[in-house]
């Protein structure tokens, strides 16, 4: 079993009488959330990411009022609802971060009307977790994709590699006063404080910048190019059950997975040190299975939980 | 003829030899703009109000380098493009103020989806020039309109007369509080300085902020309700010439006019001092033909105006 915090791959050991979805010995995924109301206008949309009673599955706090552990468990039991089928064509441990990262990004590019028309053209602001995979999907989705960052340092990484097409450096004010008014839509995956106005000043007429970085603080919204050239910034937070499981096909018809280290249970202080200074491209993942001494056995821990899925980390 | 500064309707008195779409005698009117390229991007889709060589009916340079003067001079001579033809429904007066304020709410309620399903809830965050016609033109479009302002003096003013179906006063937080996840869009009409994290607040999953206020300051953009909620907040700025006619036959059809106080030229001094004050409901109109000492003669000024439509203040 590979997985990250709350981007789980693993196998189904048992399922509950009510599950249809999926047989033991499936491979499948859990990704951010492993509840919600199951009746609210949103969940009735497939919209259950935006549930106001969505329950996470990493620290979330439980009906028997545990805190949950995500994927640094060993084992874990599911509602099937938010249980997800892993295509064959996936690697468990590099599409592990699909669940969280990939439908980060894939949600807002289907509902911000990204993927309508090929040839557009995507910024992607930050090249990280969430960068990298943007820049993949985009390009699986027809979009002409340019890399948004501080320094030229991952030019060759962004272009060469992650198959952008072009690289812009926010300090070379030449190439961005060059870049005003080319792009269709911009994706901000940065969540330090920043400004917005260069970002809103790339936008051509009617361009939409999307922000998926959580800035704690508010940002300064400048009024001006929102007016004049209907502007838009949106924001959007992973996606439904039924569109990552959409996505999860995408990527595997496309061959994308995220680019990621793999780690023993062992390795995660150090991993944690080196998060804190961006020192990963792009994602840890942590290999619980082969990092357990003991063997651990999944089962449905409780009788009623009759739609429940039992996944462990033993493949 | 009646006008403001950027808002014209009168008589059409001689057209250019290309002009079809109108004839001598014709009731036209001209909004904000009178030019535009005509050739780049924003022009080939209708959208000549997003044009970057856009010229402004009032204040703009003219080609020979003087200021035009919109709506305060006796005669104009504008291009066919810019000219719109005012629908028999509507009275002169009344019309004018819908080639600015009219458009510039019903472009965003077009464009942001608004009047794809009747039924939805608008929020309209002040009740002036631009709130009073969104409104008006919000219920024509089937939606449900509350009203949202600082105080309750409008109140039945709004639900009364305008026909909104709520009012919501800001300073009341239980109101608010009540309020918190009930709208699918808000209409901000407010230009000064002010929080948007109230008007996000009040927006369900998915909602969209149209700001249509020019704030000179940046606004405080909270990012937690665009990211958790989906939320967006957009800009727009009055519409193309197409969409302008067909907001004035929209209105001709519901009957729907703008709240005007006629006054003559000689009375503008005064009517400036209410507008700093915002004592107007909503919109001043000058009576220009009948303030005029001497009368106008208008006509097509230039031999080679051959789009030109020639339009005077006398009916």
């Amino acid at each position: 079993m590979v997985r990250t915090m709350h981007e789980i791959v693993g196998i189904a050991t048992k399922v509950g009488k009510n599950v249809t979805k999926f047989k033991e010995g499936d491979r499948v995924g859990v990704g951010v959330i492993i509840g919600s109301c199951e009746s609210c206008e949103s969940c009735n949309q497939d919209l259950e990411n935006y549930c106001p009673k969505v329950v996470f599955t990493y620290n979330s706090r439980s009906s028997d009022g545990t805190r949950n552990q995500g994927g640094y468990s060993d084992v874990i039991v599911v509602d099937h609802r938010f249980v997800l089928s892993i295509p064959n064509g996936l690697p468990s441990d590099a599409a592990a971060p699909l669940l969280c990262a990939g439908i980060t990004v894939y949600s807002p590019m289907k509902y911000y009307g990204m993927t309508e028309e090929s040839g557009k053209h995507l910024g992607v602001n930050g090249l990280g977790g969430l960068g990298h995979i943007a820049v993949k999907i985009g390009k699986a989705f027809g979009l002409r994709v340019t890399v948004i960052s501080r320094s030229s340092e991952k030019e060759s990484e962004a272009i060469d590699r992650l198959g952008a097409d072009s690289f812009l450096v926010t300090t070379d004010s030449q190439k961005m006063k060059d870049a005003v008014g080319t792009m269709d839509f911009v994706i901000d995956t940065v969540s330090a404080e920043h400004a917005l106005l260069p970002l809103f000043s790339l936008l051509k007429v009617s361009g939409k910048l999307v922000a998926l970085g959580l800035s704690e603080k508010s940002l300064e919204l400048p009024i001006f190019p929102l007016v004049l050239g209907r502007k838009m910034v949106g924001g959007s937070q992973i996606g439904g059950m039924k569109e990552t499981q959409e996505m999860l096909e995408f990527c595997a018809k496309h061959n994308i997975v995220a680019d990621i280290e793999l780690i023993k249970m062992s390795d995660i202080n150090s991993a944690m040190d080196r998060l804190a200074k961006s020192d990963v491209r792009y994602r840890f993942v942590i290999d619980v299975a082969n990092s357990l001494v003991t063997e651990s056995s999944a089962e449905i821990l409780e009788e009623h939980v009759d739609h429940g899925v039992s996944i462990t980390s033993k493949f």
